[in-house]
């Protein structure tokens, strides 16, 4: 692969996810392989298990790590093309970017969406504008609509507890206080409608995601219809895709509740965290035996680990 | 030891300090042990030397280290049980902890008290939860009432420079104009109080500390009666325990002078740091070759160095 | 060298470059120099290509690094000799510094002017705080008044890229929305005037340099005469000099312009990055084939390393 940015990056997803497996196995075999390499992880936004997971990842290759918090370490930059900069930002991305990769042999980025307007962020500006400038290979770690290392992760999650050959794979809706990026179920819709799964979202009306990352999912608006006879739940809240950033619904109903899970064939939890308790799940869901957040999270360093083995196998 | 939280977690206090000596010496001959380890350090208050001599001491013993402030580079922990997570807490401290301990061989945690409520800052609920859920050894990078590394810290400085076989130890408070935790002057008298030492608190009336931690130490309201013959001054401001949080005075003549030192027999000065000139101290002690706060503040590498090898040998 | 603060602690400055170039050829020729060595970067004002670029040179060379932003991470502090400290400021920065010095064994800081009083910014009072108190080699990441690191990456480029053995380099003032220190051009004028080079500066009137960093320059108030026959174009804004900090010409008629490069012999246009792009320069200057502006932005890791071999190799 020559970036890492969404499952179209990858050839073949289940050798991906076995060579993860391997490598979770065995996870400082390969520490000649980033002997004198060096990762910039470039923040945009808050991180906390991305920022660790990746680090790790690459200290278990043998890499140097070098981390840039934008705007907080640095100063605002600017984005558009052909601008008069004489407003707040002191410094074009195409430099800053171009200067990045002059340090790094690999950049993951983090930029999240600004939830206002929609084609801006479908564009992908910022990750582009990386791969664009940067000339080195660019791992996202989480963009304004996908966020593969987190998919990946789940992918080797649920190869790890699966009990049948095809599980049925439910990722729910629920409600949320804020509005959400759509990044973690487009992802995730992605990857799990690529692989050897069945794959059913349900949320209410209004919330369905863009069409170009759900072809081969089945939408069901009955929750809990959806639920019924599922391997495996990942509950997630996103704001409205049709009506661009909003919160459509608040309804506390769509909680992943005890209740609920024993509509499923005694299916796994899933979340990608953060996660607010008691309000996407309850407790009683996420401390009980069948919940596989930790495990998620875990596997987030064996997921970023694949991937930088590959870029600095190929590049 | 399992974790290192207090003093109560230590087998043998002059052990561990003639250990710390011999890392000294040779600080770079256990560099196999933290191969492939990784410390995670957690700050969720600011920190200029536990910051730095914590990463330089794991550096030594051969370990990456992985940084992360919380609420800077990430965002706000719920730590109430149960709650309904729909304010301004975007995880759970649970969740969090466990994530970070997946990432981490070893986790070292700050966290100051809030001053306001007396039981909950004792409590240590920040410090307990990651003793709770992290699955792995957890180092006290200063909790809400206790700063074991400084207290290791001072008593190898102590060691490095006392003249007689059972030294007259003297804390005093002095005027501050911030409200202050009590972890440092509990720390030092636990730590003094359980070693070969004569120890004596001198503080206005209203500042007495809790008494889980003086109990081997003599009170006295007198301070000019406290210092006579001390060979060790320690000076530290605190804010009352009584009236929890609050500041009881602001009485500017317990600042130790050059005239106070003279009281004393010889006694070096001795400061965790950071310390407000002319206000705890004067200049005239502090530049004095009597002061012995930098070789303290050099010291803490070797406290934190002794701790994370009992730590990785143990563990 | 025992420091690296200015063109002052270079030796034979031809040397160095050459043996940057040397070090550019095989970076990774010196990895034991810095085996448990530790590199601390002190960042008091944001920073992008310094810190990297020298967090990757001291990797280069075996060596450790810790990064502390102050303020940031840390807390205020006080540089005034003698200060009763009962304002905002927490620790006298000859403790702080003499705590850090005990951690690394080379400092690098970044202390920008406040341009509000310029006897104050001209004495150099925090960079000299450190060489004071720090007791280990300082490096300046970019001082009050000096940039040496970014002038020495200059100088690397220009001896790679020059086509004459005594080229003409002008170094042109443009306007910018707000006030910028006088770091990078006093810089660059006390390096490039001490080369083999023709130096030539153009700004407005009232823009007058400090004459000690200019005594070798020619200075030419037509821009266009200037620029004539110009082997190199340095763009840079500084604020006044001789009415301090103050903005005293916002003529946007000094931006470079693919116009105004036709004066010159096809020079390289430079500049040392942040830059405001169709406010300096045009977007078809700094996007030319001519612009080596990312390439002085990757010797910045060549400059910082050779810099770093020396201090390791004489302290």
């Amino acid at each position: 692969m020559k970036h890492f940015t969404s499952v179209q990056d990858v050839k073949n997803i289940s050798d991906l996810v076995l060579e993860a497996q391997n490598i979770k196995k065995n996870p400082f075999l390969h520490q000649n392989l980033g002997k004198n390499k060096t990762l910039g992880l470039i923040f945009f936004n808050s991180s906390l298990r991305t920022r660790l997971s990746t680090q790790k990842a690459a200290q278990n290759l043998g890499m140097s790590v070098m981390v840039m918090n934008v705007g907080q370490d640095g100063w605002q930059l600017e984005f558009e093309e052909g601008a008069v900069m004489n407003g707040a930002a002191a410094e074009h991305a195409k430099d800053a970017i171009a200067v990045m990769g002059q340090y790094c042999d690999i950049l993951g980025v983090r930029s999240f969406p600004e939830l206002k307007n929609r084609d801006l962020d479908y564009s992908e500006r910022v990750l582009n504008s990386f791969i664009k400038y940067a000339n080195v290979p660019i791992v996202s770690l989480e963009s304004a609509t996908l966020h593969p290392l987190q998919s990946l992760a789940d992918l080797i999650t649920m190869e790890e507890l699966k009990k049948t050959a095809c599980p049925k794979v439910v990722l729910s809706w629920a409600a949320h206080p804020r509005a959400l990026p759509q990044a973690v179920p487009n992802s995730f819709a992605q990857w799990v409608g690529a692989g050897n799964y069945e794959l059913v979202i349900t949320h209410p009306k209004d919330y369905e995601l863009a069409k170009e990352f759900t072809k081969n999912a089945m939408i069901e608006h009955d929750q809990d219809k959806a639920l019924a006879g599922a391997d495996f739940v990942y509950a997630k809240n996103w704001s409205s895709y049709s009506d661009y950033g909003k919160i459509a619904s608040q309804d506390p109903s769509w909680q992943i509740t005890s209740e609920k899970m024993k509509l499923t064939n005694k299916a796994y939890f899933m979340h990608c965290l953060p996660v607010r308790r008691n309000v996407i799940v309850s407790d009683s869901v996420i401390d009980s035996p069948q919940s596989a957040v930790i495990r998620q999270a875990g596997n987030r360093v064996f997921s970023a680990q694949v991937v930088l083995k590959n870029l600095l196998e190929n590049n």
